[in-house]
């Protein structure tokens, strides 16, 4: 698989000239259609275009069959190729639809916000929600190809930026600590995206490279996320209260690293940066009594887990990271009680 | 991924001890789970056991969901391992399920009829059907391991051995013309199960493993499908016309023995001795004037097509097949008129 990071009126008009597919299709969401569509459409042969709605709470099954359907009733066969044009959700579900459609066809990923391009992009984790569960069903499969255009989320508001930046500090955390303090030292509205970018999906290539199944190292990709993804899931029953992603893994990053200074694993002052630089740019997450039992019993149901038991991705050192480290629901509970204080 | 064909008191226990898994379910159907889930329970470790209700009708998305939940409630996670207990619809569908459930967790096929101890138990095909087409989604995925034991399938009624029979006979005519002069000349109820079974399953595995997601050769294991599949979607709507799989594709081979030896590829001598036998076993299924149009429309869904023209694999001689041979809507026509006179 190859990630270009170049204009796409370079690296599409050649993806599509050097692939001889039986048709085409595009997958879009209501806003992707509207503001990123017109930048692609001129790039390509004659293709269907499916839209689904936005946002996370579609993520699900009933969208999938929408996917399906449009599919089918184009008579796509299995030599056509999808396009998932949008951020996170348009990438793993169309790519989760596009894997399983007639026992899968090929699909191009274009990420279009900072997220996507540095998160989900990379790494063929496909897939949906289920009943409450995040990415609960879905499967590992690659895409043909992932066509980044930093250019695209340059104009989206700024807690896109947000949410996507978090996951190039945790990339930083695990695997580039040099990096980490280099970013540290920057204002969010100072950092050289283009760079970023490059550096984030290089890291998470790598690592991915290694391990596309998540049997060993890739779990380190995890850090911050199992805290960060019970909250996020959480808060998501509650239009008020819903987090961004990036905001649930900035919190998880901190609780996170708190367990891993308590069990001797990082020093006080690196669990000291990265609370004074994560709170600056994101804040806290208001997290009352009421949320802390439902919080941790979602940490159970986490894909890491094994045998009941918690384990986590905790930093064991700047820009170094252990995995399968079991934490026990004090541990947690501590954390959550730290990070509230 | 291993193929063993001994009794489950040996191959079960055994498989069991070698893995670690975190949890253990059974998935089986209202039969299967009255007639074979007794032999092997006191084979297994602690375990749950999944129900669901038997036939063709519910290989479905709903049925996934009711599965999917069942793993959720039970909370596994991705150590834990699903045992599909049955005939292709529960190998298909648990197999699926399986696959995409926390983006995949092991699995093991126990096929209890012939049809899925010869057919759908090898090669790693899962799937569901969606809106009136089968298979139509699905994934490529190995089970860990096939475990098959003859002493299932020779306790079901006869039409169950006929339907898998139709299997065997394809896997002769494609790969092995001398055990096809074997076959051909016994009745149903002379055959030795045993020896078909392990044949049947080499050749098939070995085509497999050759070609494991259908680009190439793999493609032969379709001959008599393209019409064959066809003809079951067709007549499935209705109850009192419905086929087995095994009639189907023995009409399906008929009819696409005329076409290859129409286009000059197998001599007259071979398409009369697959008539006559198929006749013999199978009858002749009743096609009206009124089935045909829809019957050939069905073929246009064919996984196997590209820019919608129709390619099957086709005999070229016994025990030999081509494939991906363009074939037009008047001679599968013409076949199909050949068949029903």
């Amino acid at each position: 698989m190859s990630v270009l990071i170049s204009p796409l009126a370079e690296s599409l008009p050649t993806f599509i000239q050097q692939h001889n597919y039986s048709a085409v299709a595009v997958l879009v969401d209501t806003n992707t259609k509207r503001f990123c569509y017109p930048a692609i459409k001129n790039f390509l042969p004659k293709h269907k275009i499916f839209t689904i709605p936005a946002g996370e709470q579609h993520k699900n099954l009933a969208t999938c069959e929408t996917v399906w359907q449009g599919l089918t009733n184009a008579q796509f066969d299995r030599h056509a190729l999808l396009i998932n044009l949008g951020g996170g959700v348009i990438g793993d579900l169309g790519g989760f639809c596009a894997a399983t459609y007639k026992r899968g066809i090929d699909f191009i990923q274009i990420p279009t916000t900072l997220l996507s391009q540095v998160d989900a992009s990379v790494g063929g984790k496909l897939g949906i929600d289920f009943h409450g569960f995040k990415n609960h069903i879905g499967v590992f499969k690659l895409p043909e190809a992932v066509l980044i255009d930093t250019a695209f989320f340059q104009t989206l508001p700024e807690l896109e930026l947000r949410s996507g930046f978090a996951e190039i500090v945790k990339h930083c955390l695990i695997a580039d600590g040099a990096k980490w303090n280099i970013i540290r030292r920057r204002d969010l509205h100072d950092q050289d995206w283009n760079d970023l970018v490059a550096h984030s999906v290089e890291i998470k290539k790598n690592i991915v490279g290694q391990d596309p199944t998540e049997r060993g190292i890739r779990k380190i990709l995890n850090f911050g996320h199992t805290l960060g993804h019970a909250l996020e899931t959480h808060f998501l029953a509650d239009p008020k209260r819903r987090l961004l992603h990036g905001e649930a893994i900035a919190a998880g990053m901190i609780a996170e690293a708190f367990i891993a200074h308590r069990k001797g694993m990082i020093q006080a002052g690196l669990l000291e940066q990265i609370e004074e630089y994560l709170f600056a740019v994101y804040g806290r997450v208001t997290i009352a009594d009421t949320d802390l039992e439902p919080v941790l019993a979602l940490t159970l149901q986490d894909k890491k887990n094994r045998n009941g038991q918690v384990r986590m991705a905790l930093l064991d050192g700047p820009g170094s990271c252990a995995y399968d480290v079991p934490v026990t629901k004090a541990e947690m509970s501590r954390a959550l009680e730290y990070y509230r204080t």
